[in-house]
């Protein structure tokens, strides 16, 4: 048991919100993750509407956003940052971490670990887009932990918009994704991972392509658990300090355009509850 | 003829440049056609590749950028501004015209007018982002100018990204252009506006869905034509005081994000010569 004032203060330090930022709606999928596997956590996600896709952006143009994005939710105390978003956690996840001294969670190397994991034969399959691919991040994070996996890309670069125009089991769909995922079938890969946080949505239509015997890696699951395992060990979980009594938190929501079509569009990716968004700016 | 001291005077002020801008690459099909119908013009593009695109952008976002692009532009000099985006002219170009003391032409009222003159049951068909469609900008120019036209309108926000994928004449782009346009076919109309820059490269898709009845409006040239008629009455045309024996004035290159990929799918809009785009910021 510990001492009544330290107690407080931890109370204190663990209510603080986690900070979740993506280019725009793709990351409500990890929030959604999160939400449920955390449901006492108070929540904050920032969906930079105003210069969404970061997909198809530079390096230098992606890390300058994302510094951006963060520091607008540092502002709310934070005590953890997810960087929902597959080229922000690409090209600026470096940047973030030496900047704060909180932690930092991005999405790729909770799904890289998640594959390796899965994988019998060795052989995986990464998607995402052109910048996520670009980068080689995914191919870093899987050798960094297993050099003997051999690892397969494929930038799809329709599937967001296909996601967003709500096109996820259409004729379209299973089109588009036959053409993108036609080599990856041949390469004989027993796990694919959806390195982009829009492609949860289209996983019926990918798994009709890929068929059975490919499992497919949902990132937004694997960075929740990571979230999950930061959290407890640094001590900082909020729910192992409360009464289980309580009701889940809601998260809140700001984007930096459209908050009508962030709610429009945003339902078909967070089921978890209304979402108003309020519109801000970030850009320094 | 002119007394040589105003001759000098007019050759100098004409010898600035035109300003040309746009969300992204989509634009050059709009410059294409100025430089080929004025190729004595010197012509100076920026493409706002850091914040693309607008078309799922709000009327304030897209007015501040095109503010924004368009303070840029004026530092070169310019004689004429073409805002070659149909959401920034949706949007944006009342602001613009009110901003500058230049002409300031877009690309929805040329298009309109095109229409008109070219629909024989005057019932026309209008295509474009979110964004545009939603501003109404197309309804109001064509009703501006007859009320007696019937004007129906879809937007159909996967046409940009197929034509940057490069997917303009295969079964993906011939399978979506039938999905969004089932409904304009069955509406009797004989004309077609393409109200996005990037729609003119798939043209012959659009065409293949619609038929041969219907008739295709590509805003670029008519745009051009525009260009043309506002320098003829305002004096301010290069070539009318010139030998007409230079070689064609070659276009500069502005980007705010990005330039190897400006380079790479700017191919595709732009075939009258390299593409080397600065990179630039233009950010307040």
């Amino acid at each position: 048991m510990l001492p009544p004032l330290l107690r407080l203060k931890l109370d204190f330090m663990n209510d603080r919100p986690i900070g979740i930022f993506d280019s725009g709606i793709g990351g409500l999928t990890v929030l959604r993750e999160i939400t449920r596997l955390l449901p006492r956590e108070e929540t904050i996600y920032l969906g930079d509407t105003a210069r969404v896709p970061y997909g198809n952006k530079s390096r230098e143009t992606v890390t300058r956003y994302s510094i951006e994005t963060a520091d607008f939710l540092l502002k709310y105390d934070i005590k953890l940052l997810v960087v929902a978003c597959n080229t922000a956690s690409a090209y600026a996840l470096g940047a973030l971490k030496e900047r704060l001294d909180i932690p930092v969670v991005g999405v790729i190397e909770p799904g890289a670990k998640m594959a390796i994991a899965s994988t019998r034969v060795k052989r995986v399959g990464v998607i995402g887009t052109e910048g996520t691919m670009k980068s080689g991040a995914y191919f870093d994070a899987i050798k960094a932990v297993d050099p003997t996996v051999v690892v397969f890309m494929q930038s799809c670069p329709l599937f967001v918009p296909l996601v967003e125009e709500g096109w996820t089991d259409n004729d379209a769909a299973l089109l588009t994704a036959g053409k993108y995922l036609v080599k990856l079938k041949g390469e004989g890969i027993d796990v694919l991972v959806l390195g982009c946080t829009h492609y949860p949505l289209l996983k019926r239509t990918i798994a009709k392509v890929m068929g059975e015997e490919v499992r497919l890696i949902d990132s937004a699951l694997a960075t929740a658990l990571e979230v999950e395992s930061v959290l407890k060990s640094t001590n900082l979980m909020r729910e192992e300090l409360r009464e289980k009594t309580e009701t889940p938190a809601r998260p809140r929501f700001f984007v930096t355009d459209s908050p009508e079509r962030f709610t429009r569009v945003g339902k078909k990716f967070f089921n978890e509850g209304p979402i108003q968004a309020e519109l801000v700016s970030v850009e320094a």
